[in-house]
């Protein structure tokens, strides 16, 4: 479904043309680009010329669901670092709007008014249309792409389920998700019931994006570190294997994300994911051999690093690409999203720095 | 040196009698005690009876600072929920203060006036005189040995180099310890003078713990996953490895204690300590064989089960036994402190059926 967007036998080659989508779905797909694909999570809204402009004129929603607000966020990472990719400015939360959560976007996290905690909560979501309840990023997403002009890719996002049914229950941002948790241990059906209609709208969301021109669609399982292996694989990993089983069926490569998740990764690669994206806290190339070297990888320097000068933010990257070695699958990125102090200096340095030293 | 308090000949036995500090300091010298020892992390202070009585009348320095109502704060869970351990009610910053660092003990975790940011803050540091700075401390811990009347283990705690380094940077309690990290990426001579002192101290306050009456030490690296395997044995371990080779000379005991740190357990456990906790991100068995089998393992209930029912703390519980599989070096805990919610009656119960299914 999105193999016409490269020749195919251009993507088969061993080496491909350098635009930044080629770049990054040769990772994807395993092949060796002409160079490293690189960008950043919370790259849009973090860091960028601009960005602050057009905060100071409006709101997070408004800028999210004005689609050339939302484009103009969403370009501006593109032109500002030279990322390969163009992740829209949006939030994880804003496929849940129409299922009925009411919620807000604070600084520190989404706020959510009316949390689920009884079976008659879930039973109350409604299974919502996407076209109809996020008809402004599937806009957005449009206009991206045709702002790229095929240069670099369209990354679609969207929360996991554990991490959206968290928010659900919690009701806040938290640090161990003890709510969300003990439900989930104490009310198993509940937590399967929710996990059904949550897992329903994310691939759903999902799809929708793909359609809408997203070349490669990034699932966020931001919580799932605080979660043992035998708990991820009762409560979460059927849910989240249907997701990408559904992406798989539309040939659109997909990311899995997680972070503090250095116990899960066997279990995270057996629930999907053409990449999966690992924090700082495993060695990528320890973290690659045990996903399969078959599959791609993404990450994973600490983002703490770009509250530093570019000697250390090099030696990071060094370290990071001695141990990637070159193989095919690899996408550059951050271990979590950008720090709200980071240099925009050194992001940009870091994309060129990351081209040049791996061109092949 | 602390030897003196078993009879040689019964702790070299197969099986010794039943009193708490028996059964803990065989589970730690990894004999087989006639049951599994159990404590809970954060016992003192939470959910014992008569806590919130105590708490009306009395701020936490005052009662922490206070010999004789710490005692009391101290032996409230012995009494309340028949653990095999005391461990002191305190805080980790404690030994800080006579360092020159300000700070206050919010319900968040403590914040520190004065951070250190500079070479010269390093150097400000005053190396105290333990003895001096937490008299306090040492005569609760006496009075707490005198009280147990040898049936329980006292427990002498510290922070460990890192998490007290990054509390002294950061200034507050953090999710990421950017601030702190950042420091340690780019001003590696400022961050190893800092950690000489900090272990210094650390060195001298779990000394001075076991001379007052600690049978057991246990170093909380509460931080420490915020570090991968490359950094932490850059920055961390040697001086880790300072202390515990330290306390190893007196014979005592000692529990090497961090969360979220699935990547970094072989370095921990080279690090040292004859007991090493884990925390519920990953299986206790799994956890036994990547950190040596000769060596002794705390954990790893998730505490958030202690805001369920019964039955599944249970549940809970049998799992982590069926993985630690009666083998010595065993000791129960929890794989962090316990919730504030949680319900007494379930911590009751939990000693009570870990050691009557573990009984030999």
């Amino acid at each position: 479904m999105q193999q016409d967007r490269i020749p195919a036998s251009t993507a088969r080659s061993s080496h491909v043309p350098s635009t930044g989508v080629a770049r990054f779905l040769a990772a994807c797909r395993h092949e060796q680009p002409d160079a490293t694909p690189i960008w950043f999570m919370r790259q849009a809204g973090r860091s960028s010329q601009g960005y602050h402009e057009l905060r100071e004129k409006y709101d997070v929603l408004t800028l999210i669901k004005t689609p050339e607000l939302c484009t103009r966020m969403t370009m501006m990472p593109v032109e500002s670092f030279g990322v390969d990719g163009a992740v829209l400015y949006a939030d994880i939360m804003l496929p849940l709007e129409g299922m009925g959560i009411d919620f807000e976007l604070r600084t520190e996290g989404p706020v959510i008014h009316n949390p689920i905690r009884s079976a008659q909560d879930v039973e109350a979501l409604r299974l919502m249309n996407i076209q109809e309840s996020v008809p402004y990023i599937l806009e957005a997403l449009r206009l991206v792409r045709r702002e790229l002009e095929g240069k670099q890719a369209v990354i679609g996002v969207t929360g996991g389920p554990f991490t959206l049914a968290c928010y659900m229950i919690e009701g806040k941002p938290s640090r161990d998700y003890a709510t969300a948790k003990a439900l989930m241990y104490s009310q198993p059906d509940l937590w399967h019931a929710l996990m059904e209609k949550v897992t329903d709208v994310v691939t759903e969301y999902a799809l929708a994006q793909i359609s809408a021109g997203a070349d490669v669609i990034q699932i966020f399982e931001s919580w799932i570190g605080t979660l043992g292996p035998s708990a991820y694989r009762r409560f979460v990993l059927p849910y989240t294997q249907r997701i990408f089983a559904a992406i798989k069926q539309t040939g659109a490569p997909a990311i899995h994300f997680g972070t503090g998740a250095a116990s899960l990764l066997e279990s995270m690669a057996e629930a999907g994911g053409d990449v999966i994206s690992v924090d700082w806290r495993v060695e990528l190339d320890t973290a690659w051999e045990r996903i399969g070297l078959e599959r791609g990888i993404q990450g994973n320097l600490d983002p703490t690093l770009l509250l530093t000068s570019w000697p250390v933010v090099e030696a990071g990257m060094q370290d990071v690409l001695r141990r990637a070695a070159n193989r095919p699958g690899h996408i550059f990125n951050l271990g979590h999203g950008i720090p709200m102090a980071a240099d925009p200096d050194l992001l940009r340095r870091l994309v060129e720095a990351v081209h040049e030293t791996t061109k092949r």
